[in-house]
């Protein structure tokens, strides 16, 4: 799959020496969930300090930068938007000085009701920065009557609705968050007495610390120095709602994501695949990378040997250039070579994690048959994708997915396959664990949290002028 | 004098096709008033766009960045900082998106109740974004309850103390504001339909704008579209405070201030230096070329022949480079050339508008003797500076001023020329007008609007953490 | 392997409305033979205009300067330097005027006799602007005395030594030359009348352009508008010295070069491992993506499975920073995950394409066990490296081969391998074809053209000093 | 005046610590020399490095570069173009590695057969790198036969024809040359060991260098470690052809050229002026500031009060926007004020150094009748300027020059001017001594030395193509 692009990953690090630069690390091993901007706040002995930047963490960071980012705890984000414009001002983490010092936060999801509460709080008087909704809890907290900085963020949090893992930082402490359903995956490590909170372990293994465990579906705990960690509160929903698209999708594979890894979830899934919906092929291949592994459940279950029928292309630049003219499905040509020797004269099995708009398949398929396949046999290692997400992944709206539109059998012809076939939900569920513990929305069309009218609207927070106080730190 | 270095300049521009393109001209004008920061805020069909950089006005804005500042109506702001740190962060016009819509704010002054309205507004949950006074005006109309913008501009605008004059642009409107003792000079010009409203009328005479009047002392107008002027408010205080160092030094000397033009105070101030204390020279000639009218009048009323004897540099870059050794009064040469044939085995008068710490002088003298001068006489057109500035004037704290520390002679001795004399209260108020009228306290030491407990403090906003949401613009 | 970087590749293009899209396609396609920096020529009616950057063709061209470059002849450059120091002033294609118009050179190779031309046209009086031996061909045929441009070239040709595939672009053609021993590929493609050069014929793919012939050693072909190919020479020498490198390693997988598919080279080889080396493993896997190919073949030969063990990471930035501490092989774990599913309590065998150093090897392996594995067992597609390369690839001297220091033996327990085995001469041209047709130089020693003295010092025409006047195109 | 713009500064310093750095000083002093770009070669034990950039000294270099150009001799050269076009490519010094090491050339002037010899040359073999006839002399240098540096230097020198003053940085020594007829100056200065050659004795003055003595027309020196000066030769041409539009206009007025302080000479040409055109006025006021000296005499001699009439703005980026519209007379307010209290009412006198298209002194007159003059009367320091130079001055052409088109009757009408008047030929001379010393060709068309045909076509050298080998320090 190509299509959905990934939401955001957050780590947050306390009690080392240069905390920043492991922070940087952890944002480096979530690079696939968000390539728009990235961010890091520092804090250091009651002050701090941030840097935010367009692009990839590589090129946001420098040794410079991050030698600036000094301290021994620190937060940071990589962005996808959801919502908001992408633009520089949208980066996190959002740092703001209040009353009580300076306020830092990194959130990976989305609320559904940030409108009505951002409504409520100018009317109250308070200046907003950006259009995240992000900045809602930040404002939440400064304008808190709550007695302590504990209880002010957890009134604040209170008043979220929606898919949310929060990273927040005071003078004093690290908050980490997770909304009562536990939509989004966030994760607690340990090196001696460096914590680690991060969307998913690779973080931590990259750094070396040891897997502790998740944080809570409802729970927020408070890291203070010395590696202590307290639960502060516990107070999940009756219901999960896992998101499975991190299973399927978004989770490195590497990563164990809500106590399973995605590697063996997805090699399941392929194994369910081959079972469901056989191929009657020479050999089996992925869409690399993120089909590996699907490809592979599929090739052990079904018997055909795994080729690397395509290889992806590592020097993409996104500054990349469309010629002018003569070279087509030029997009995906640009991305993967197809591999002559493995594909010719073969009827080929092509797994695939998704399909979105059905184009990048449709390329595929093409540039597969000229390199020689007899046959090409398209095996999607998940159901049709057919709904939006109001939950912080940024699906397309109904009337671009394909699947909304059209049978599987008309897909095979759209994109020029001779078969194509879906993993079933059953499938899916004896893959990756109970059906009721997650959320199958973009699939199944069965949201279980209500969103506030409108959210459909994607330019609801867009500005509808450019704001700004430049920040001290100009980029 | 090269010293105190100046306060900010502002101009606002209604009712033209390209409004941002006369503000960046009346900008250029006033460049004279900050060179730290500029800043330009363009307002159109109820957005606004802001753009502001460290430099000059030239180096902050070319054409592409002008032209994206598309509207009818802007403000723009040069800044030189009297409070808040030297960074993009504190650049000026203000601008932020509130339950209103936007709200742009410029300022020239210093406000002297800063402090405690922040902690205030601070306490009830506002998050500041910057460290400059000017933030202050910001939140106050934001969190203003009353029923127009009108009238939550006039409340906030009652709760300042201090030396300020304001613009304010909002979607409807242009807001201009004097405060009640009238410190800083505001003049309103008019061509066609368009208004003009700018610190000096310099910036009127560049767009080919008609002066009509000055913003009066406690006077609040409201600029609409199609040229209308309306009087909001007018309560002036029972004093007048128009800051004298304006005439003497600010102001450019093509500009009308206070009523009355700057060189032709300035070459009044040169004739009564010359009446109280005449030199026994062969020539006289001017620092230039802030004191070229001081020297003028000086020369016309001692019946001295006027001489170009120093010329300035044109092409001194900001960054120009200390040289590490061997060059004596480098900083000096650098600005300076002496001009031997005028010098040489001359007795000359040299006019100067004023004297900080007095470095620069002995700089001067010392060029001047090598240049062959037989006998240096300093003239300094106005009294001893020998206070600081609570209003908007960054003169130096009272242990760098030279004049408080030591007699006129001693400063001839320690600058090396041969006599050294200023002008009196006296001479001064002949020149400018009543003395009841202005501002004196640098020199006098008479400050008639009292300050908040610490404000000489200077670090009182200064940043204990680096904050900031990112900007929409970047910068 | 990641050890020996790359060398350079060419794209020269003619008869298309604009060359130089095509050719920036060409070298990305092309983008694994040089990532130091990027060029590219472009021919307009007589005038000749560069583009030349550090870093991928992505990085360096944009389309405001890629619209630039008109004209309907162009070639390119992708360099990564074998001799000259990494800086712009080497970057190719060089551009010189001369008397006879415009001259622009890409090349791909090492010249042997570069030092002794060189030191005979300074004494003549040429001015050298770079430090590249490619310099010398431009020299030789601005001063050759022939009487037409055809015969300039050939006798410039003449002179050199060593191994070299030249594009040379001059206003009425484009002149294509391989060395009379064929060390590095070249092809020529067609689409109508256009014609394309590159080094792969994978760049002949991305743009559509079909396969013809491969420019021959010894041969140099003129191509002139409307697709006019011509031999203007074919003198080959009485041996080929094909680098067996290009299809062990540095070709694209989906090129042919010598008139072989790399993929189905590199498959044999891994069919042709297993053979001499089988593995006690459950599974084997590649380095990706080198050797996916021979990871494939061995999978084929061995029946064991072919996994997908390792993920390459795709975001990695050249700028990455090393953290200061704390993080163990981290060079390696930032560019290769490994898939514990996969891996955990397994017998693994991994298929890398050659080994260097034996760092990377020796990090994959406790990567790779501490992900679970029971055993690790390496399996290498090609004989021990043991001696550098003066036709033009970047390997170490023999100091720092990990393979000319130790048995094989030796390095398994090095890199903690539970075996460790390499292919034969004998395996290896079952699987390529005729020995003697090819170079193995750098595993046998056997060096077939002699070199001049002094050539294994790298510095030879480093600059004594910074030399340079400024190209027209700064950059 | 403010059209025809300078030339070029040169200066060299040797046995200095660090020798870039009174370099940079000096081209500082000699910034109103040339704006367009700025460059120093350092030269430090058999190496050299240079860095060249657009733009003024000060925004060329930083400490850093500064810094890296370490060494203890430099030349360094300010330039504004008076052949090739105005580029990088273009910038001075000019540095290159040839058989005997470094050679680095600065050059002010302008020869009158570079085309002759950079064909002969290019027929041998040589590739120009540049379009600067500077170039030359570098390859007659690096093609030379002689034996010795010194002989080879003085053989190139031999070839040219024009005006020059070289500065020739080798290894060994540095070379300076004024060509026989001494079109331009060179003055040398010492300060201990140090030596200091350079266009003007006011770049001596602010390193604190003694003037020695110019080099003499004809006279190549040599500069060795030490402080030792040398005369290799010294063969003057029977005339003597210095340029007295450096006395005129070019030269700083503090500088001594030619023998004769400029200052003094302008002031003598305002006496002169005054004698032969008095007005009947009520003051005198010069433009700011090129015609200080001749409005200080003119005062003087006519007994009329010296006035600042306009103040010359200190802020004018290079890069100022011209508003789109409405701004009549923009360019010259944007750079000029006029002070209405010195010319409301009043008969002015301006005096201006020079008239080239009258665009500005018409602009100027409006100026200032606009702030109230009652007459305006002009009066040129200078003989009307009707004629090209061909020997380093930017003069547009004939066509262009209002006083090659008209009487100074009708250029007074044409810039609205009550009187207008220009200094004689024998006034001029009366200033600054023997007309048959001098070249005043622009003036009466007298060219003593002939030139190579088609030199008017300014495109001689434009480069058909863009060339380049991009240097080792990008730029």
């Amino acid at each position: 799959m190509s299509g959905p692009r990934e939401e955001c990953g957050i780590v947050g690090v306390t009690s080392h020496r240069r905390a920043a630069e492991w922070v940087y690390l952890g944002l480096y091993a979530l690079q696939h969930r968000g390539q728009e901007s990235a961010g890091i706040v520092a804090a250091n002995a009651g002050n701090a300090l941030a840097r935010r930047g367009m692009g990839l963490v590589a090129e946001v960071f420098d040794e410079a930068s991050l030698e600036r980012l000094e301290g021994t705890a620190a937060i940071g984000h990589n962005r996808y938007s959801t919502t908001g414009s992408p633009t520089l001002a949208n980066a996190q983490p959002i740092l703001v000085n209040y009353r009580d010092g300076f306020l830092a936060v990194a959130h990976n999801g989305n609320l559904v009701n940030a409108r009505t509460l951002r409504t409520r709080l100018e009317d109250a008087g308070s200046i907003f920065q950006s259009t995240m909704d992000t900045e809602v809890l930040v404002h939440l907290i400064a304008a808190s009557r709550q007695p302590s900085r504990d209880l002010a963020v957890l009134e604040a949090l209170d008043q979220l609705a929606g898919a949310f893992s929060f990273l927040i930082l005071t003078p004093d402490a690290l908050y980490a968050a997770r909304d009562p359903y536990g939509f989004r995956p966030l994760s607690v490590g340990r090196r001696g007495e460096t914590i680690v909170v991060a969307s998913e372990t690779c973080a931590l293994d990259l750094v070396g610390a040891q897997f502790e465990r998740e944080v809570e579906p409802g729970e927020v705990i408070k890291v203070t120095p010395g590696g202590n960690v307290a639960t502060l509160r516990h107070e999940p929903a009756d219901v999960e709602c896992m998101c499975v698209f991190e299973q399927i999708y978004f989770a490195r594979p590497d990563s164990v994501v809500f106590g399973m890894s995605a590697a063996d979830a997805r090699r399941g899934m392929g194994r369910e695949l081959a079972r469901e919906h056989p191929a009657n092929g020479d050999c089996v291949f992925s869409v690399p990378d993120s089909s590996n592994a699907a490809a592979a459940g599929f090739a052990e279950q079904s018997g055909l040997p795994l080729e690397h029928g395509l290889i992806r292309n590592h020097y993409i630049g996104r500054t990349f250039i469309q010629p002018a003219q003569d070279v087509r499905d030029f997009g995906v040509k640009i991305k993967y070579n197809p591999v002559t020797s493995v594909i010719k004269g073969q009827r080929v099995v092509i797994v695939d994690d998704s399909i979105v708009r059905g184009t990048t398949s449709g390329a595929l398929v093409r540039l597969v048959r000229e390199a020689g396949a007899e046959e090409v046999h398209l095996r999607i290692a998940s159901p049709p994708l057919r709904h939006p997400c109001y939950y912080g992944i940024d699906i397309p709206k109904r009337s671009e997915l394909v699947a909304a539109q059209m049978s599987s059998d008309e897909i095979a012809a759209r994109v020029g396959a001779d078969s194509l076939a879906y993993l079933s939900f059953d499938g899916l569920y004896r893959a990756v664990g109970a059906r009721d513990r997650h959320c199958d929305a973009c699939f199944s069309g069965n949201y279980r949290v209500s969103v506030e009218p409108g959210i459909d609207d994607k330019a609801a927070f867009e500005p509808t002028i450019a704001t700004g106080i430049p920040s001290p730190l100009g980029q």
